[in-house]
């Protein structure tokens, strides 16, 4: 009953026999191997444009070099206030970047609405060169709420950043599963509404350790090897990264993994919702689910084997307060959550009394 | 009628002479000279304590520097959300910091409080290596509304800083208004209020340019020498530095510059005040007045030929807001503002109708 | 006939399946994994003291990081003009830095010598805080030209850093390979020869990708979990490279392959060095061999599919040069290379004609 | 008997009064001041070219900031062995560089020679993105050992530094020094031998503390008011640096003053040629004189009142070396330096019996 977070599990079978199978023959080291170009052209088929494309083996190396390749020291990056660059990346994004300032997006709730971004934009001042300036606007897909943001929402804000000269990056660690829940192209969800960078996580759906970086205007792109080298992220044997994509991103594995994960969220935060002093926090798009509890009910899941983060009820919406004797955790289901871990969860919290059909949800078999 | 900042007139006279004379002759350089030995004696008398000193030409150098040398680069430094190192400073902060970031304390006015202080620090997320911790507490000594701490205020918040492991900051570019307004030593303000680090600046108070890093505890001085060097910031005649320092705390005469820039402000805070649809934001307690002005009326002032500049609404306090045909302007006095030249204003708004007298204004002739 | 580089090659079979395994089962993510854990215990035994253990998956990463660690950002680090911090890694040295400085040892060929960096250290200005002072020396184990430093002259070199104010830092890309040749403990090659902190790399020599960061003396890892993380090497799936070392340390299997390498370098500077016209240029001590080569001998033996670089001559020793038909090359030898793939290679050369028994070969098998 | 260095006397009369006329009035800060701009215009006059110059106070910051301006952090400098940035200036180039490398120029004396150059480039390896690439190439006018590069040398350099891509910085701290010795104009020692950018020191020659960054090609003075501002280096009231500029360039008063501490050392020079036991290394070319004395012969003008430095011996020429007796000494001139110093210093070491007559000595007067 691991619910902690997506990266407490090991890689999907699929992955892990490409990287067995690619451990066996020598190859050119430092990303000239077969297997990374194969995965470069596979992300330029799956985005349906041409790309330059940059594997590392941590989403905080993908986001920040990305974001140094977007801007200045002397720039802003705009984000959600509990952002991962934000919150989780410690000062990384200050480090890759040479000192650009994050900046949070006031008033953000679940997602980033054009009216916050607008807002908090046009708050900045602006008289160079002693204000910090927005180079960047960084958006999380899904969203640091679970959230997903649909073609549209992307478009109206990467409109708002580039009216304002920021480029737009996507923190896409549960990029997979937006695009699961979306059912649109990876493309609507990027370069066609106006993402410059996107960095593409399959570390927390499938993968032992992969990023991209996926560039779709190759300007950006420039420097991006020179800096990925001298930040030490140039991985000798580049067949561990490329191994890994390759089998991810081939026949849609990637969002298999991503829809098996996220109809175990449903049924979790299903399930949750029908018990009695629970309140489910934001609707559940991803594959995790925010959750009031009565704290009783909190700790008599984690006695039968729970496992889950108490969250920040700083991220709570405006309109949602903890309660005294209330508890805001995070569940996160991963691609082997299977219904039987969910259904055995919720029995342990007197929720319902059996495992529920699915549809789809073979994939754990 | 120059109200724009303290920053646009000159030196004083004594300041100036010092450094005539000092030109004179030969010296060591790189602040072997007899000036800045004889000015860091000065500093040790003024606030009474042992103390490590270093003379840099601008704020931002001093203010970098020393947070530099209280924080790490995967720490952060909190501040007022409208503090000169957070918003006017470009991101300074951030390069001489090696990357530690700014975050705001939230909720304060005027000033930081003990309450706003202590809720921020115990919000921030403290799961090492992920989330940067605060090491260090910034506070303006004026506000960056013109206020001025007292000794009791500042000591409370130099106990949540400390009790957080926090080093403690003052930007004391207009440390000597708040000296003279408050009738204090220098250091009761400082060491004695829990304060590790001060940079007092002269810059804006009867200096060309000259600013000090005064370092109560000298273990944080250590490297400083070496920071102030790689950054640039090591005069190779540093007479230039030493020399205005000298003349400036001899014989109190950066209080008496202070003083009268104090009375200067409170002169035209006054006559503002009594102007029918003027709101003097904040008291005026150092050589800043805000103000919400008719539109009609700061426009008046300006073609009459004053000059300031219009200041961020988001700085209003919450029980404050900007009205359509209203302006929030922020007019700074000097050393060197006249008792006349406050009235000539006041007078240009229709306020009053000749200048008053006010104590100690001897030093303009 | 790949002798291009030892990270051509993939993982070895112990650490692949240690891989496969730990692959299995759901656990903590950022190094809170059980074979981590695991890691650096078996780290304490192999060097016989306690330690602090880091695991990244780059040895830019784990040198980097590691300078970091003991030098300040005004300081230099003394390294051979051809150590691969130097000349390999970009300018990663100073970015995890801070900037400070690398600082070739002059007048070293093959290794450093004593002599050496007691000149070059002798020899920098000392005039602080204008000029950069030494704050760490590097060492690579085995060499840059795959020599080995014997555990005495380890401890003469690090008594003249220690006299200097500078911490040693060992790049141990091979340091497997060197243990493995001079017979002597881990523990006589680093911390009892003055070693502060050692990169032991597996990458080179059985893992896919895998290195760790070894403090002897826990002072100098204090910040070490911040700067990994902030760097964006704090794998989250940390049982990627806990499950290698983990693999690798046990039962000696990775001096196994280390002695394994070394035989297939003996094996081919031997037969090479029988070859009319061609010249082994320094003694062959780890899995590397230098020659001097007719160029025309050099074709051919590319031209039979033999995989090698050209080196750069500017590294040859002070009374050995170049002739105009002449190559520089370099050949190495990895954990997998055969007694046959040497002989068929050393036979494409002509030099033999057949396999040559050796001793301890049967890991191939 | 100032010999010590150049930066050990005040500014020049003219200098001064500008100085003290600037400070009457108010104006802008941040540099929209009337001198400021006037300044620009002198320079852009003095060097028969469109430009765009910057003041900062300090020749570290002016190198530092140009470097910053035309070098990635991934990139080296070339420069030579000796530069002011290599040896006086802590690791300040790495620091505004974010990391860049400095790599000095093999086998140059006292200049750099077009096959020194040449040679360094040549062999650095190209190995992207592993090896660090140059990016610029910095020389030092007057050179670190006192000579002057005629505009052909100057060429011949950029040239070979262009057909590798490096852009070309010039350290000017002498500059002055320079034209006034070859009697040729700045723009042919600058932007027509192909000098991208010019840091134009006046503080060793005449200024309190005022160095200019002067591009004559805007294209890489983009940043740079960003660059300035977040180094702390944008001075408050501007007109400190501008008033020093406008006077110093105004009527040709910088080359005056130059040619006056020229001249001095010119005497010097003779002076101690003439003296048995003495060799002046390098030509006297510009305001600094190198020599081997006798070590007693030394002492002897230190206790006379000579002050001046013992030189680097690791800086003298391959055909010159240190007998055990001897001491290698600098002795800097400047524009104060009368013909009466000089003769006076040189009686004391019993080399002449009275001052020598130098025609243009009337600046002294």
């Amino acid at each position: 009953m691991i619910f902690g977070s997506d990266n407490m599990v090991g890689a999907s079978d699929r992955v892990l026999d490409a990287l067995v199978e690619a451990n066996a023959t020598a190859a050119p080291s430092y990303g000239a191997d077969p297997w990374t170009i194969e995965a470069e052209g596979l992300l330029a088929e799956t985005f349906e444009h041409d790309l330059a494309a940059f594997f590392v083996a941590t989403g905080t190396a993908a986001n920040s070099l990305a974001l140094s390749a977007i801007t200045q020291p002397w720039s802003a990056v705009l984000c959600h206030r509990h952002a991962h660059i934000m919150v989780d990346e410690s000062s990384a994004p200050e480090f890759f970047t040479g000192g650009a300032r994050l900046i949070p997006v006031m008033d953000a709730d679940g997602k980033i609405t054009p009216e916050a971004l607008g807002r908090t934009l046009d708050r900045l001042p602006a008289d160079a060169p002693h204000n910090v300036r927005p180079s960047a606007v960084s958006l999380s897909q899904a969203s640091e709420c679970g959230l997903v943001y649909s073609p549209d929402e992307i478009a109206a804000l990467t409109d708002i950043a580039k009216s304002h000269g920021a480029a737009v990056h996507m923190d896409g660690a549960r990029f997979a599963n937006a695009v699961a829940r979306l059912g649109c192209s990876p493309a609507e969800l990027t370069w066609k509404a106006g993402v410059d960078v996107l960095c593409l996580g399959a570390s927390k759906n499938g993968a032992l350790a992969a990023e991209a970086v996926v560039f779709f205007d190759r300007k950006h792109a420039v420097d991006f090897s020179s800096r990925r080298k001298r930040a030490g992220h140039l991985v000798a044997k580049g067949r561990l990264l490329g191994a890994q994509f390759v089998a991810w991103l081939r026949n849609g594995h990637w969002l298999d993994l991503a829809r098996s994960a996220n109809l175990a969220a449903d049924q979790l935060s299903a399930g949750l919702a029908r018990h009695s002093g629970v309140r489910v926090v934001w609707p559940t798009e991803a594959n995790e689910v925010f959750a009031i509890l009565p704290r009783a009910l909190g700790e008599k899941l984690r006695a039968a084997g729970g496992v889950f983060y108490e969250w920040n009820p700083d991220s709570l919406p405006e309109n949602e307060s903890l309660g005294k004797e209330e508890v805001f955790l995070r569940f996160v289901t991963s691609f082997l959550t299977s219904p039987r871990e969910v259904s055995d969860f919720l029995e342990a919290a007197g929720a319902i009394s059996g495992p529920e059909a699915l549809p789809g949800s073979d994939i754990w078999h």
